[in-house]
């Protein structure tokens, strides 16, 4: 297939050498070797999925943008704009879930926590249109493939979240209440978007670490590894830090 | 439309006497009144729903289990297995919906939201593989319309739980708050089913109540609103009811 294969584009059959790739042949056109147009046309179209929803953006525009021919994407993805979609979707999956990882920084973990929310809220809020559609499902061009996708960051969520939290093994409760966490932060992200941003970043980022804090607390009520991983968490926490401030806080209110 | 008329099934154009209605034509076939074969083809369109993901119900298991032939079955849904398909999501729905109404049963507000919970629990066990198929999302049947009535089943929850909060204007946060819980609620039903029901419904039932609390407690940390309902709702708690037992044991762990 064209789109794998090592060489240079041109037209269908023909070689072209490496060192003509760079010379502009009409004005909106260039040839780029062949993984550098698939990056470009995954590129520009993330670019376009991103600020609109999938159903309004066609492989003309892609085309456009990309300054290429509609035949030129077609030969690079044959199954049309479908296709072009799941390889942006698998190429802003990736992106997303290297957010994820925590940084090796100093900080209590809640304030870990609240840096790879400030990631995850800026990687949402620059894919404000797609992410938003694609979360909010029934898209036409939503399939088995990309809910698979969509799983897939899930459990990346749920793994990197366990690490962070210093578990091997989780049992039934943990992995219910890691899951349940990661579905708030998505249902926030939704909410987030629905209502013109109203919540500042910094506020429902803050948020969403008490509610971890707070859940695995009623967790850890009936679940003896919880309990273990919050009191070892919670030893790790300062008076100032999220955690702390959130101890503090609740008690003023009677808790 | 056949559907929509009030008159009986029969041959195309014919008039049928309403007497004749309940003789045997042939041996699996009944002729039946026109909305009473259309409840029968979406009850029996739910069943299998219920029991196997989209994917694995064909129109033709449809008609079969309903004792009808194909073509009748399309003289009410032309639109084939998709029409039928949204036809018994929307009656699901509305059975879903009146689920979520609080009885005026005596008991705290947390004894109510347990009960309206197990009712919840009983629905998503008796349709467990369409429910789950809907909720995982990207299955074939999904489309902009049955994404639209699982959101108005999300609107319905969101509207009877701040009333039964006592809330009429919810302020951004009071929103955030009880959306976030539901979408716990659906991805605990996601795990229970995927897991084989490893939590006991009970168990799962009043996690989800604590999860409320906490999470209520830890928005009314930052909003005057919810710690305003929070007050009034712990006021009618007894400490033998779920929020009673919940904050002893969070005591108990050092909360």
């Amino acid at each position: 297939m064209a789109a794998t294969s090592p060489s240079v584009e041109g037209p269908a059959g023909s070689t072209v050498d490496q060192t003509a790739v760079e010379r502009p042949r009409r004005a909106a056109y260039r040839r780029l070797p062949v993984q550098q147009r698939r990056e470009q046309l995954i590129a520009v179209a993330l670019e376009l999925f991103a600020s609109r929803p999938p159903e309004e953006v066609s492989l003309d525009d892609v085309a456009e943008a990309a300054g290429a021919s509609r035949p030129l994407v077609y030969r690079y993805f044959a199954g049309g704009k479908q296709q072009l979609y799941e390889a942006a979707l698998r190429s802003a999956a990736s992106e997303l879930t290297t957010r994820f990882t925590v940084e090796p920084t100093t900080g209590t973990p809640t304030q870990q926590l609240g840096a790879v929310l400030h990631r995850y809220f800026d990687f949402v809020g620059e894919h404000a249109a797609g992410y938003g559609a694609l979360l909010r499902g029934g898209s036409v061009v939503e399939t088995g493939r990309t809910s698979a996708i969509v799983d897939d960051v899930r459990r990346a969520a749920l793994r990197r979240t366990l690490r962070h939290l210093g578990v091997r093994e989780a049992g039934p409760r943990l992995t219910l209440l890691v899951r349940s966490w990661i579905s708030v932060v998505e249902a926030s992200a939704i909410s987030w978007l629905d209502e013109g941003r109203q919540i500042p970043v910094d506020s429902l980022c803050a948020w969403l670490v008490d509610q971890f804090v707070v859940m695995a607390a009623a967790t850890a009520v009936r679940d003896g590894q919880t309990a273990e991983v919050l009191h070892g968490w919670l030893q790790l926490e300062t008076t100032d830090s999220p955690a702390g401030v959130l101890l503090t806080r609740l008690r003023d209110i009677g808790f």
